[in-house]
């Protein structure tokens, strides 16, 4: 007995902290300069976000198909709340941390997207079942399932999808006696509910090209339609067939069995996929750059070059360099976690000392990390800040 | 008026944030096994990590020259209380609000390695004064001499160190002029206090092999040197010449100008200073990797490889990738945020699903950035948590 209810304390102490964060709007009034926020500051623009929110609401919408934002983007309990008020399924978050914020503010329908195989996050997802109207789960190994079964309580059914992988090679299966296995373990188990198929594959989001992206998405959900209708021939019909992301919503709505989209980064747009945009994307220039980080130029270190205040700890560092809105010919450069430098071209316009610079952020999610809040600006007014309250939640 | 009072409510309001945020210690009794924590998680080993403190204040102390630790390090009040415990001179930030959760938990000697360039963190910094015994902030450019004095109090005087640069190209000035007239406008200023000269030369500490970097950091040394003797020749003997790091303080040490370095990454290890130390350093293997984090293996998508749930959010990605402490021939690859890949070699033993396993990390100070709090452990028990109170101190 002593190991469990110990396990169960370290998870508890983790989860407690978690359910004190703030998550409410708080107003600013009156509003706040941009200029006047201490940088690095995260800011949101809030036309051009909820413009996204809209075009990606009403394209979905007229050809037929749900979304299932995820809130691994945001992290945000208010934005999953204007999600659902727009017609979301529901709020796709990595892992049970992100559940239970989200959960704690009243989010009702949530997606797991990480299998989940240890006791502990399994007792957690079956005490948050008890307070969110449908709380799901995916499921790619014998483990995993069983793990679910304990602990299952009809009072509070948790439903369970299978994670089916073709390609990609992180996590989920291809192998249908597994699938079938799965299905047919849920379905039999009071307490658990089988409800469909996950299929997400992240290495088809960014290939430049819509017509290549096309190709390779279609090709994948070729295969993941095979293995839908075998459940279906066993007798497992999914409710629920979802995937796919902000790089294949366009491609992935045509796809017959998909239910819903799990579309994250077109609410903020980033880098990374402003680029492919500029390769050949048919809709992509449909959303707006909402999000950005403002910097401070702080130090001129030589000609040519001014530092600013954010480096490694100000934007995630994962994929392409940050881009400077205001400031044509002029490029960022990484240089430690509190400083970039930008280079600037001869004759570029040279920004002086204590002036503000905002951003592209290279990939938005984990530089959203980096971050306690937004502050949610209107036509260059801060008018409220929003907390970030799943900020950290990688358990 | 009303501009100013807007710029001071901003700062105000993120600067109450991080007052309200917790700092002590909480000791878990009984103690909790480390694979019954949620992962990811970040583990300190305590003993170790008391090794290292120990070590390193022993080398510098025989030696004749102080240590001021660098917090952007641990952004842990209370391993900064441990260092000044051990003698430290003071602690360094890198940012003004890092400063103040410091000195809001009573650490009472920081300095501001960064320069300080807009009226908001400048008032900032002269309140923060009346708290502390001694607050430094390094300056580089007449504006930010022209901020600290407006506002500064001889109740409340602030330390200034010049920001010394000779070949980094970050921040900092090599211009003699400049550096004299900052000195000199420093010491004329009733509330502030010219009180030396900072040198940090990033560029040198993961430069290969001891003799390379042995070389290329007293070179700059000698002519920091030369700067410092112009300041006494004009008056404005530092009393403080502080700068090196933990890839320099067994050369820097013998640099007879310097007072005291600012060591970081000693106290925890990391893989970037790992592989230097691999390849002729002296003195490196004094310090042994105190910090980690442990995943759990959540799923198998193929023969040789195995998914642990941990990427971009729970390592730092800006260097070298993690590297599995307890499987030999085997390598982790980033896969993601949430989400890494453990590529196995033929024949390695192959993690169990649901098993937790320890990663020296890549690069320790933003890699802690990304955690509320350490696990402190000993013999395999967690015994206590320490939060990192100035997580996300970019400002």
């Amino acid at each position: 007995m002593a190991p469990a209810l110990t396990q169960g304390r370290a998870l508890e102490l983790a989860a407690e902290q978690l359910r004190q964060r703030p998550w409410q709007a708080l107003a600013l009034e009156p509003a706040i300069p941009i200029d006047a926020l201490p940088s690095p500051a995260l800011l949101l623009d809030a036309a051009a976000f909820e413009r996204n929110l809209l075009r990606m609401a009403d394209f979905l919408g007229a050809r037929g198909k749900g979304f299932r934002p995820h809130a691994k983007t945001h992290k945000c309990p208010l934005i999953a709340h204007r999600q659902l008020a727009l017609g979301a399924a529901g709020v796709c978050t990595a892992k049970v941390s992100e559940a239970l914020v989200m959960i704690n503010a009243g989010i009702d329908r949530v997606l797991v997207t990480s299998p989940v195989v240890t006791p502990d996050k399994v007792a957690l997802l079956h005490a948050l079942a008890a307070d969110a109207s449908q709380l799901d789960v995916v499921v790619d190994s014998d483990l995993g399932l069983e793990l679910l079964r304990s602990g299952a309580s009809p009072d509070a059914p948790v439903g369970v999808l299978v994670d089916v992988d073709v390609a990609m090679g992180r996590t989920g299966t291809r192998d249908v006696d597994r699938i079938l296995r799965l299905a047919e373990g849920a379905a039999d188990t009071p307490g658990l509910r089988f409800r469909g198929v996950q299929h997400y594959a992240g290495q088809v989001m960014h290939v430049e090209g819509y017509e290549r992206r096309r190709d390779k998405s279609l090709a994948l959900w070729e295969r993941v339609a095979e293995l839908v209708e075998q459940l279906s021939r066993h007798g497992f019909a999914p409710e629920v067939v979802t995937g796919g992301g902000t790089g294949t919503f366009d491609i992935d709505c045509d796809v017959d069995c998909i239910t819903d989209l799990q579309v994250g980064s077109y609410i903020f747009m980033d880098e990374e996929y402003l680029r492919i945009g500029g390769s050949g994307s048919r809709r992509f220039d449909a959303f707006e750059v909402s999000l950005q980080v403002a910097l401070t130029a702080i130090s001129q270190p030589r000609d040519g070059a001014i530092t600013v205040d954010g480096g490694y700890k100000a934007f995630a560092s994962d994929s392409v360099e940050p881009v400077p809105l205001d400031l044509p010919s002029v490029r960022f450069r990484f240089a430690g976690d509190e400083h970039g430098v930008l280079i600037l071209e001869p004759g570029a316009q040279e920004p002086l000392l204590g002036s503000r610079q905002r951003f592209v952020v290279p990939h938005c999610d984990p530089t959203v990390n980096l971050y306690d809040y937004y502050w949610v600006c209107e036509d260059g007014l801060a008018t409220s800040v929003w907390p970030i309250a799943a900020r950290g939640c990688s358990w």
